[in-house]
């Protein structure tokens, strides 16, 4: 009797299984077909289809800021390189996507063939080069290597929170390597532990400074939430009873109903009592911080470094000193556990305050930014996916007051515009099983560059609520130069079409979305009514074109360009 | 009185206005906004904006191929590597494009700071770094270098015809150097001459074969195109009286009237006579040839190399012999002149054949690819500019009668899906002028990757044909593997809707395209009576959705995929 025995294709497949992947993201060609066949005769798996590589790249995204990890297959050259922006996005926002690129066979690549989708030369190894630079981890699966690279790219993949790539050439998907499908152990991850000797010294030198200090804060950041620290990350909130502010990134990481939650802070950006709260602290615990221009209020935070203690995955910083792979994911738990009990006080702060809506006398009935952003969250039930885009959107969220259990996807470092249409994709297939709804803020803008996903929207039968915020042009890039250049203007379209262009009702799309509200609003008064609408038909797909006032934009917006342009200021300066 | 000056950013602008530039295409980002405003500030160059950096990247790609060279302009990290699949299409198929990258400022790039569009590292060079690879020669200007580098890589683009990357740091495009705008010199554009030697053994090698050959004919291939050789090789031919092929990736290099034009030779792709007729020579003299799999029929070339020599631009190939260096651009005028006179006999070849269409019964009013490829030609006027798709188009115009003039814009090397759309609108504005119309032919799976730079085509005032192929999914695909395959169908859409959606008719889009035939088109009545309006409204942009019976294919499309597949075959026999 032979042993058992299952193709390279199908282990890779299982193992993507075995980590919560349930749909793998991108677009066909002739290098991939073979391992798509196998997507779709694999059983817990679908293959989701997009309308091209960038728009499959934002979506394996966003579906792993839900569920720990994504996954997407292209097809060599054209296709990986069409994907590659969103890659990048992925590595610099530390995001878990697993990026599987179907290439040439074997035999042809070890000819040196003038193949289609190569530069002609007869390399075949140019592109995965070039994903180097923005994978954490890449691979070129062979007869002999593919269990231990596939084990070995995937906990890469997951231990540090960025994604990888894997070469799969045409004639290997199908390849059966011996191992058998019923006996395989799960992926171990193997997270290499603190230096002992380092990692105690930061403990005590911590623990002198928590003895020492009066007013102790905690503030969240993006790489807390990356990296699976939120229950750490709780479990030492509710040990310690400190006060705690999350970053714009990390928004949505904490319940904003947590007693111990103060605000977000985002230097001149937050509101006025969260500022003052956060600088008169005599200590601050800065947990994963990612100190970019858009996660700082334009660079104006002014933490002193000489109260500030840094947690992050590879170094603890004390003040000026730096702890040497101290990773936070060992040193959090094991500083919860060695917490003073006397100094610890059951937290009662006062509520905290949400700040009223200002809203100019001269709009009465037209939705300006002010009101958007204080009415929106009536509408948004618990547990929802709010997916911001880059531009009004991710500043207009800031400051807005967040559902329970509500998780908000924006892109703030990375900052690609379009993002959130693929993103919002992801994260409903993701969120699906779990009836999370997906509620998408994007600009008209940047809905141009990836309108076409609204197809795939429709196609995957998802309950998306679309709200496009048309305020005729790029008014983030207005602000911040040239207001009236022709370069910040745009064709107009008809946006609130887009359920009919892409495919509404045609008798060739059987079992798409059912749609619901499709339509421009002017007034508060039309707002209101359709996002009743939204509420009540759960199962429907809609689209809300909200018409707004071109050169209104949210208050925290306008703050970053200016925090931005005091710090271009001063760099200036400074240099001369 | 101080010297005069002028900024870096005006510097580039008049270099590229000088090489023929009326247009940069590309998406605004805050690190390119004072670039964009000299651009609009700056006579006889317009800025093209479009709806996403990688249709940018294939306008300026077809902008190029008519006009010799293009331009665009991204803005760091996002948008330069979403413009860098269509860059490295370029790159491989050898067309002319400068991409210039709006980059942070000086300051921050020295300080390091983490800004958006960075991975968070403070590193500004890795994108540049991944450009290395699909750019000849890559720049960051700096105060000093900006004149020589400019000049440097401008004259490496067209002297190797591939694109060069330009990094623009957002502080330096207003920069002053010391430059007098009224005295700039013409770019120099430094041809390196042949290795004298070296250059003499191959002319002497090639005439003492010439002259003992019986017959011989020349087949020109894409690489002559490109490299503005088509002067040189008509003169060539006109002398010699030699009769000549075109391969599909050189199509409409030579109007296919000249009397010594014989047809498309690509293996088993080609009509019987002219496989007759190639096969039959005694030596074959090919031109500039890029033997990929889509251009030989899927490898079906059976030239012998004992009896073919190879032009290129880096060596010339006698038989198995390598010249190194010797360059066909400065080689083959050389050989027109030395050709001698007492072999030179007037071409006289039998009048070429078409062949007739050959048209299944069971067909009779239905647009099959047989019907349309016949009947197109008689809808093209002379000297427009057709623009086919990867996939069933490409291989659709492999055997079309071509009307005199007319150029063809493909990629059948590397194959990019989506590619006509973009280039189409680079097309169309670079042939504006001399009232050169695009034709482009794309299928509905490829139309879904790029549908939104039909705003741009309106927003241009292009009088743009666009023939979108409907058959319901990837055919191309189909043919090759899994016509069942769930991963080969794809979402209807309403197409001919575009200009609608798109925003024809609104008021916010002043002095836009005007339209004029807008639907579906499902018989050859239909489709004649429709191309009759586009035929008559030569100002107005169309667009006509054919829909065709799905799994029909141009002839050529079957051989080559047949073709491919014997290939493999024997690749992987040899192999075992």
């Amino acid at each position: 009797m032979s042993s058992p025995k299952m193709t390279i294709g199908n282990y890779l497949l299982q193992r993507l299984k075995s980590l919560g992947i349930g749909i793998i993201f991108g677009v066909p060609g002739d290098y991939n077909l073979p391992f798509l066949d196998q997507i779709e005769d694999f059983d817990d798996i679908q293959w989701g289809n997009n309308c091209n590589e960038l728009n499959a790249s934002y979506a394996a995204d966003g579906y792993a800021r839900i569920r720990g990890i994504g996954a997407l297959v292209t097809t060599f050259g054209v296709g990986e390189l069409s994907a590659i922006n969103g890659i990048a996005g992925s590595y610099a926002e530390m995001v878990s996507v697993v990026h599987i690129v179907g290439t040439p066979s074997t035999v042809s690549q070890a000819s040196g063939a003038i193949l289609h989708h190569t530069l002609g030369n007869g390399d075949f190894r140019v592109f995965a080069n070039m994903y180097k630079e923005v994978t954490i981890a890449q691979t070129n699966l062979t007869k002999t290597n593919a269990i231990e690279e596939i084990d070995r790219v995937l906990n890469e993949c997951l231990n540090k929170s960025r994604p990888v790539y894997i070469g799969l050439a045409v004639d290997l998907s199908d390849y059966e390597i011996n191992v058998d499908p019923l006996s395989i152990e799960p992926l171990k991850l193997s997270l290499v532990r603190n230096p002992i000797k380092v990692h105690r010294a930061a403990i005590e030198t911590i623990l002198d400074l928590v003895k020492k200090a009066g007013n102790i804060i905690v503030i969240v950041d993006s790489c807390a939430n990356r990296h699976g620290m939120m229950v750490k990350v709780l479990r030492f909130l509710e040990r310690t009873q400190l006060p705690v502010y999350l970053t714009p990134m990390a928004k949505g990481g904490i319940d904003e109903r947590h007693p111990q939650f103060r605000g977000i802070f985002a230097g001149n950006c937050s509101i006025g009592s969260v500022q003052k709260e956060v600088y008169n602290a005599d200590l601050i615990l800065a947990i994963g911080s990612m100190n970019s221009d858009f996660n700082t209020g334009g660079f104006t935070y002014r933490l002193s470094q000489k109260k500030t203690i840094e947690f992050h995955t590879y170094h603890t910083k004390i003040f000026y000193a730096v702890y040497d792979k101290v990773d936070m994911r060992e040193l959090l738990p094991d500083l919860t556990e060695h917490w003073p009990t006397n100094i610890i006080r059951q937290y009662n702060g006062t509520k905290r305050n949400i700040e009223p809506a200002i809203l100019d006398a001269k709009h009465q009935t037209e939705i300006v930014h002010e009101y958007l952003w204080h009415k929106l969250p009536d509408f948004i039930p618990e547990d929802s996916i709010v997916v911001a885009e880059t531009g009004t959107s991710e500043f207009g969220i800031f400051n807005m007051r967040a559902p329970k259990g509500v998780t908000f996807l924006t892109q703030i470092l990375w900052g690609s515009i379009g993002y959130s249409v693929g993103a919002a994709l992801g994260a409903a297939l993701a969120g699906k099983d779990d009836n999370r709804r997906v509620f998408v803020l994007v600009g008209d803008g940047s809905f141009q560059l990836v309108c076409q996903e609204i197809s795939s929207m429709l196609r995957f039968k998802t309950n998306i609520v679309i709200i496009l915020l048309n305020n005729d042009g790029y008014t983030i890039e207005k602000l911040i130069h040239g207001p009236d250049r022709a370069s910040n203007n745009i064709q107009m379209w008809r946006y609130h079409n887009s359920f009919e262009y892409f495919g509404d009702g045609l008798k060739q799309n059987r079992d798409q979305a059912i749609t619901g509200f499709a339509g421009q609003v002017k007034t508060r008064e039309e707002f209101e009514k359709a996002m009743t609408q939204v509420l009540n038909e759960t199962e429907k797909i809609h689209f809300i074109e909200i018409v707004m006032p071109a050169m209104d934009a949210p208050k925290s917006l306008v703050l970053t360009i200016e925090g931005t342009r005091e710090y271009k200021k001063r760099e200036q300066e400074a240099r001369e």
